[in-house]
């Protein structure tokens, strides 16, 4: 390579990473809001704050917006750069993440309009202490997901899929407890069911964090460890440090 | 080109779309799948046909690892290829079809779990003929999305797009008669509350026909239409065949 054609290449190579860095930025925002939407869904939900769950019920059309010109980004990225190895596992991971964040942002949109029912219809009599729970347990799922991401950290990744199981079980306690109230005080089922489908929508959402933990994971190691175990996930993921510590 | 890199190119060019048409068959093979399930887990439930149910529940597996076979060789394609334009746009377009072919599988497998909760605990009083009703509205859904990705259909793919609104009101009239009913049989919550989780699914299961639908207009006339209202979709895949049309 000449002088010439050297710094010609440099630069194309300093746009690319600016763009893959421009895209990467996009999508950690993308995740911040869709965190702060779950948030302010709970209290919204929690302290019957009508004007709260309005304005995050109205947010979900500007994470739907990210989320196309995201996606926009990572087909212009693939059709000019062409990119390979790491780089296209950073491409499509971006590309399979915001999906994810984007449904996170319909779930938390969901949730705040359960909560204005709730301000319609008055208070449910159960089931706050388990949406404030359970709201926090997968809002912090959703934040390290998106930190395993920005460090390229599996063992955090793993750590939110191992945290799903944890959810799932929480999730399923808080419903036979619902069930059985309801059928004590069928005169509340309306308001209840509200709630129930709030614990759905989290749980939802606790799914989606374990979604971009895998994604998070295909990025780092390169291995597809989604529908595995969690066990057979660890074993992938240390069989890669293992290697990585040989070289 | 000289005649020897010309017969190169050539054979690099058929090997392509054999790769492509490869991929675009296996993902209609899992959409057949899919499809079959739903059908397969509305017909468990209302037949109260456990061994059925048990078979749903257990083709989970395969339909996930469809998944994660399509999309290691869409990779493969991205890498080694690097497709441009409309072979692009029939990557990616595959690559997002399948997550959404994955979660119609899922919830297939729900129903299924429901069905047998049912056999377990005797039938629910009401809801079969609304899941009959919604379950084969989206089963056609999803053939018809499939069918319009076969046959490169913006037409149908928009028609599917449409039904999703229809099926969202059948659904909220069939669960505001649950509800009812459950508060005049509080013994029967548990029971009924099973068919609300299926028709819950049930209109999931509409919601991914819908984004299938979403990307076969994209692939066609290379426009993003998702969050866009009816109106809006139905104007954007016009002015695309009147361009088609005047050219």
């Amino acid at each position: 390579m000449n002088k010439e054609t050297e710094g010609f290449s440099q630069h194309i190579s300093q746009q690319f990473n600016a763009e893959l860095e421009e895209v990467r930025t996009q999508m950690l925002e993308m995740g911040g809001l869709v965190e702060k939407q779950i948030n302010d869904a709970v209290n919204a939900l929690i302290n019957g704050d009508g004007n709260l769950a309005e304005k995050v019920r109205d947010s979900d059309q500007a994470v739907n917006q990210m989320e196309v010109q995201i996606d926009e980004e990572c087909m212009r990225i693939l059709a000019r750069r062409q990119p390979a190895a790491s780089d296209l596992r950073l491409v499509m991971s971006i590309n399979k993440i915001i999906v994810d964040l984007e449904r996170i942002g319909d779930e938390a949109s969901k949730v705040a309009k359960r909560a204005l029912h709730l301000v319609d219809e008055g208070q449910s009599p159960r089931g706050y202490v388990e949406c404030r729970h359970i709201g926090a347990h997968v809002r912090k799922m959703v934040q390290d997901s998106l930190d395993a991401f920005a460090r390229l950290d599996s063992d955090l990744a793993f750590a939110v899929a191992r945290e799903d199981k944890i959810v799932d079980q929480e999730y399923k306690t808080a419903m036979r407890e619902l069930v059985t109230f309801m059928m004590e005080d069928p005169r509340s089922i309306g308001r209840v069911l509200n709630v129930l489908w709030v614990l759905r929508s989290l749980e939802r959402v606790g799914d989606h964090a374990r979604n971009i933990a895998e994604q998070v994971i295909y990025l780092v190691i390169g291995r597809d460890v989604r529908y595995k175990g969690l066990k057979s996930m660890e074993a992938t993921i240390q069989e890669d440090q293992g290697e990585v510590g040989k070289s």
